[in-house]
């Protein structure tokens, strides 16, 4: 099967670039009820599953030991720009667990947007791993470990309890079976486990609805998802597509971002959980996709399907500011 | 016809992303000698037609009348990473014809490439227009108008003087009638046109050649092209593709990035022109499809063809420097 076009790139009145893609938007029963492309290919969620990875750090009482709110859960479960508040928070998130910088495994980057990488390169001779988008999520790791007196050293590899936790979360909110002959090496060095595209989507269905969870996952799969719409500026960043999503239907759209273009979402009013991936891996294609799909499926309220639709057609500007083509999706019906 | 899948990225064992694109390989003669997908289609050539638009700067004989050489003529059909080699050179040229960064119409951006970006944020309050990619091409225009005693101003509009001669060029040079019905607006605020991709393929191959040119233009197209590949660095910056391929077959291979997944080549030895686009717009596709396709043509020397199959498969590595996968070309046979 070939993927359709979902997204096209214009410039002037002609069509410069095409993006293919698949698309599965799922009930927290499972069913596939509306999709585009292959839905069962696997796919690497990569970061836009790191509500999933979050589950151990909230269900295994770490969080609420050492007294985190919204602001610290949601940065656990982020793809953060590495501006000064998030890496402030991740560093404060790591004293509460008597650890620093030094604990994490996540590696050290640049930001890789491009204002926040200005004003990095002025105040700092090299990025450390606070400034690595996932020292939250890494954060959450070390916390998680400490509560549970797991030995910290090595907490990112494949066979360490942490990461066995996690493998075991994923397995059970996406209903995949995840191994080594599915496993990848992500960015910032933990396993991603490629799963089926409307398995991941329904992970998300229910971790909206908590339908088929233990209660203890359940409100810790609430927990999560409401600490990231109340607070998605620390999900992602200014300006950043998560965050300008969630903020435009404040409380009633959960999405997260993927490297690769992936997205996952999930509208728990609706009980739905959508996931998707650009085939070709561009950012720009998959956020347009899902602004698209989320505008669709809140159809009932204009208001707020108006919101989501203006996030899907993008104006492109030049150097100069003029206006140069479009960034568009274009769903099937 | 839906375009093949030419590249292909990869996390461990399994593929993480895909890139349909179309390539042509056109003889001086017009015939197209190897293609994949559909190379009918009209595409916008972006910076990957610079040495078509240095024409008139050469031609008209600017270049030598303000004694430029390789460096400044490289320049002039670069895209270049705002190295400060790069600005200096570009404000160089337009001291040489008495103007300067004033006259530029091309607007201002930092660098793309984030390690010139965290230097040029150490060094400046804000980018002016000489760090702007196409800072080199502008001065070129700036210093043909000035030398042909054209006015300056709008230099860079549809209907001016210049973008006469450019357009003239690209019409004679492609073969491709070109006007408003296929004109987009490109990066820096000049036209660009989408012609057929394998017109733009015989462009390179008869700017390589010189066949089918008025000898005026012949010798400013080997020129340019000699320009380019005795100085890649100024076509392009430290560690980019177009600098990297053509360093690695030194004067043989002329090769062109243009936004949006384009690549312009020629192998003048072969008489060879070569353009393609990932549909998807994504350049490290392009990079990794050019590279392929010269290796292939290139066959009959096998350690050119090796240094440049070297580039079409590239490892991608994490934030701690792990191997997590590559990007690798597919080309069919």
């Amino acid at each position: 099967m070939v993927n359709p076009v979902l997204v096209e790139v214009t410039r002037g009145q002609r069509i410069e670039s095409r993006h293919r893609g698949m698309i599965a938007v799922v009930d927290e029963s499972g069913s596939l009820v509306w999709s585009a492309g292959e839905t069962d290919a696997l796919v690497f969620p990569r970061s836009a599953c790191k509500a999933i990875q979050a589950l151990p750090f909230v269900e295994s009482g770490a969080a609420d030991t050492y007294g985190f709110g919204d602001r610290e859960i949601a940065l656990s479960a982020a793809s953060h720009s590495g501006e000064d508040a998030h890496i402030a928070l991740a560093g404060q998130m790591l004293a509460r667990a008597g650890r620093s910088v030094e604990d994490l495994e996540c590696g050290a980057h640049w930001s890789t947007d491009s204002k926040v990488l200005i004003h990095q390169a002025r105040a700092r001779e090299a990025p450390d791993a606070l400034c690595n988008n996932c020292s939250g999520k890494h954060a959450g790791f070390v916390c998680t470990c400490t509560h549970q007196g797991i030995g910290l050293k090595g907490y990112s590899g494949y066979d360490h309890p942490l990461q066995q936790q996690i493998r075991d979360a994923m397995e059970n909110v996406t209903g995949a079976v995840v191994g080594h002959d599915v496993c990848g090496t992500d960015g910032c060095s933990i396993p991603t486990y490629a799963v089926p595209l409307k398995a991941l989507a329904h992970g998300f269905a229910k971790m909206a609805t908590g339908t088929g969870l233990e209660p203890v996952r359940a409100k810790a799969a609430q927990r999560i998802l409401s600490a990231c719409m109340a607070e998605p500026f620390y999900v992602s960043g200014t300006g950043r597509a998560c965050n300008t999503l969630m903020s435009a239907v404040p409380g009633r759209v959960f999405a997260k971002t993927g490297a690769e273009g992936v997205f996952c979402a999930a509208i728990p009013e609706l009980g739905l959980g959508i996931a998707l991936k650009c085939e070709d891996g561009t950012t720009r294609a998959a956020e347009a996709m899902v602004s698209a799909v989320l505008s669709r499926l809140m159809h009932a309220d204009p208001g707020a399907s108006d919101a989501l639709a203006g996030l899907a057609h993008q104006t492109m500007k030049n150097w100069n500011g003029m206006e140069v083509g479009v960034i568009r999706a274009v769903l099937p019906n």
